[in-house]
């Protein structure tokens, strides 16, 4: 068995290093690429992801699980190699699912229907991407009818995000947490408190923003010597190995907010990389558990520590210092406001804390209503402009602005959305039970302290890579399953405290 | 036989792409991989290596290859195709000489070989490095076995960088080369005649020498949305394909001449690999014909246009309204003098256009030595001291500034040295033959215009790619084959001119 272990490992490498090299490909396109690499960059691309399906899903692969099996059927096994056939399994019979034809077909319509997409939305001509936009619809339920499913198709798509995550699930989850924020998000509209977050717009210097950034996430334990941050139009986090793991970051001259907790959120998802036991490295445990653990780890940086009362009293001096002429006539208390300011927005990624999960709940809500059949891509544009007024009270007054906003379904990447609410409900149960082990955390924090966190998420999390199942890693870790309670308690007590309200 | 045309094209394709994401990977490594990212990145280049290896020599391609060999055999068939077919061929059959284990063996030693290297010239000691050159130089050897050879071993190791080349020519064509550059270099030194080149040692701000660079290259018709331009210590130009062709440049705070002329010399090999067919796209066609032919590109953009009268002519003002302070009294006379100093020097890559040939060729004469068992490495330190002295009147006063200053040897690339003097000879022999065609050449220079110049390197060199081999696109274009008194008329007009000396 160990001789069938070490082939095994040995063939997970060339895929990992084939993954890797994509990775550095992808970087690279979304960076520094000049205009002209596009064609030759989409050929490379596509041939790694071909070589790395037919390594994947090589026969060899499924006769050394087989021979393995043993090591996994044991439940009491906690070892990492057990925990590494199980994985394996898991995403060979998947990968195994899928026809190779089916999927260059779909990277070819991705790559004409992400253009389309840009086209479409540079003119806010829904019409336009409409027809690519119904075949990535197609392509989704085709994979959701090769993956196989019990309950909903959705189910199928959801579970390559959030392993083990039911569709079901979350229709509880969000009605629920909607039921808790449209509540208080009436209170704080009727509250007739005005937050002032003009400070933020204002002339700021990108190299000090930068540096500012920097400083933090240094502050925070990103590892500067196994990673980097570049410019881009869409900020992203992307690692090739836990020790070159890269944030990404777009900076606007006159807004002071998106670079400076976009920095902190792709540096909470870069110290999760990061965190991974180097025992784990070139397998496919190495790497974050989920999208929506992930997302836990990047909102906490940026919200429950970024946008806390804490943190502000330990950094807005220094903030105050780089920016006199912007920051010198405010406080800590007015920037705290600023910050935290709510608004119904059309907007998502520009969305404010509480109204976010709300346009997380309409990308959802219609996508599984088109899986269901129950709305037509057709009418998709129309559904958004009626559903953000219910929701949120605005309408947007252009597609642009609403059904074109996101790039997601472009690629096909239906059942993605979900998991960016899931991220932010966990975040605040695992900050619950980090503060329940080190109740000095937000005392740290006032300091310019991380180590504490940082070090019960790497103790608790960041090391364990994939090795369990998010819900799994949610039991250990918290003692229950996914739970909006704590969430929706902290949004109550945060907003309740800035506008005076109690819902 | 359209078929298999078709289908040895498509694998070809793979191969390339996944030579052209190596590469990609390589930049990054030499340009923005953080410290971390070391072990990763071998191990990812080692599997696309080995990836590569393997799709290449698949005796798939073989048969294909016998199944074409008719297109191939005729004389007379000057289609892409028969040239592809000729050139895989060959390629084909030198790679599957090599054991693929031998391949992954040298990889291995390569990798710490360069780090002692690098290691032993930061402390300057030769013996640390001395068993690892012994090894790299003992796989050198094997590899011309593997690959076979009729006259010398060492033809079988020029034949990778410079197809068609014999040792037995390089020695015949260095011979004549070292017979004219003495006796000028002598007249030279002896003149009494001091070029004074302090001008270009003084504090120059690098954002500013990086536009110049920006607005020389641009003038040249070095294609910015195909390229772009990145720092690194050790510069180098590099393709993904003829789309995005990237140059990278070290900038001095405090000496001119590195990142103006290091720029020029690297636009001049983007410039080719810009220039080839795109009909030649992903085929082992679409790059320079050999490394001494990309030399001659670089070089004629670096020497013979950019340390030229009329370029300076056009182009000093220029430099002289962005460096007041450093040039403002100098005059366009000065200048030109200056940056073609002559002076007998340790160091190959800081050394003039007339010493430079014979670093080439006190490099070339000791690797020939060493295979034929006339020096051993362990001398190679003292041989290096008395041969410098012999030939340039210099003695390095450590191994640092003497054997162990080139990069080369550590990754065991024995061969590799003449194709830089090849370069040089060869630039002269297309320039006098794009003059003959277009006597304007030089003053169109004067007028920073050279439009006429790369069409004409864009038409008779540059588009064909490897269609050719060496020798028979310098027939095609020249007449002639490789002929040293061009370049020796030239560097006994320009410097005769500067220094007062005639020869």
């Amino acid at each position: 068995m160990a001789d069938a272990l070490a082939a095994l490992k040995e063939r997970l490498a060339t895929v990992m290093d084939l993954n890797y090299a994509a990775a550095v490909l992808g970087w690279d396109q979304r960076t520094y690429m000049p205009p002209g690499g596009a064609v030759g960059r989409a050929n490379q691309l596509g041939t790694l992801r071909k070589l790395i399906h037919e390594h994947f899903t090589a026969p060899e692969i499924g006769h050394l699980l087989d021979e393995l099996a043993p090591l996994a059927a044991d439940g009491q096994n906690d070892s990492n190699d057990a925990a590494l056939v199980r994985r394996t399994r898991r995403d060979y019979d998947q990968a195994r699912k899928l026809p190779a034809e089916f999927v260059a077909e779909w990277a070819r319509a991705r790559a004409i229907s992400n253009q389309v997409w840009e086209e479409a939305r540079r003119t806010s001509d829904f019409a336009l991407f409409q027809p690519h936009l119904e075949k990535q619809f197609d392509f989704a339920k085709r994979q959701a009818e090769y993956l196989g499913y019990q309950d909903h198709p959705y189910d199928a798509l959801l579970d390559q995000y959030e392993p083990g995550m039911k569709t079901a699930q979350i229709k509880t989850l969000f009605a629920e947490l909607k039921a808790g924020t449209l509540p208080l998000l009436k209170a704080i509209v009727n509250s007739g408190v005005q937050v002032d977050d003009s400070l933020l717009h204002q002339p700021y210097d990108e190299a000090k923003q930068e540096q500012f950034g920097v400083e933090v996430t240094r502050a925070f334990g990103y590892d500067w010597q196994r990673g980097r941050q570049d410019r881009t139009v869409h900020p992203f986090c992307t690692h090739f190995g836990r020790d070159d793991v890269r944030i990404t970051t777009r900076f606007y001259p006159d807004f002071l907010s998106a670079a400076l907790f976009g920095t902190m959120h792709e540096a909470g998802h870069a110290m999760y990389e990061q965190g991974v036991d180097p025992e784990l490295s070139r397998t496919l445990l190495s790497r974050g558990a989920s999208l929506g653990v992930h997302e836990s780890q990047s909102r906490m940086w940026e919200n429950l520590v970024g946008r806390s009362r804490p943190f502000w009293q330990a950094n807005f001096g220094r903030l105050q210092a780089l920016f006199p002429q912007q920051l010198g006539n405010a406080d800590v208390e007015m920037f705290y406001r600023a910050v935290n300011k709510v608004q119904p927005s059309l907007i998502r990624v520009e969305s404010d804390e509480l109204t976010y999960n709300l346009h997380i709940m309409l990308r959802f809500e219609l996508e599984a209503a088109i899986l269901e059949g129950n709305v037509q891509v057709a009418d998709l544009a129309e559904e958004w402009h009626s559903r953000m007024d219910d929701m949120l009270g605005v309408t947007p007054p252009n597609d642009a602005q609403g059904v074109l906003q996101d790039m997601h379904w472009s690629g096909g990447s239906v059942g993605y959305f979900p998991t960016y609410t899931l991220g932010n409900v966990l975040s605040v149960q695992l900050w619950e039970r980090a503060l329940a082990a080190h109740p000095t955390i937000p005392e740290e924090i006032g300091r310019n302290e991380y180590g504490t966190l940082l070090q019960w998420l790497r103790d608790n999390v960041h090391r364990y890579g994939r090795k369990y199942e998010p819900n799994e890693l949610i039991e250990r870790v918290t003692g229950e399953s996914l739970n909006v309670q704590p969430y929706m308690n902290y949004l109550r007590t945060k907003f309740g405290d800035i506008y005076g309200v109690a819902v």
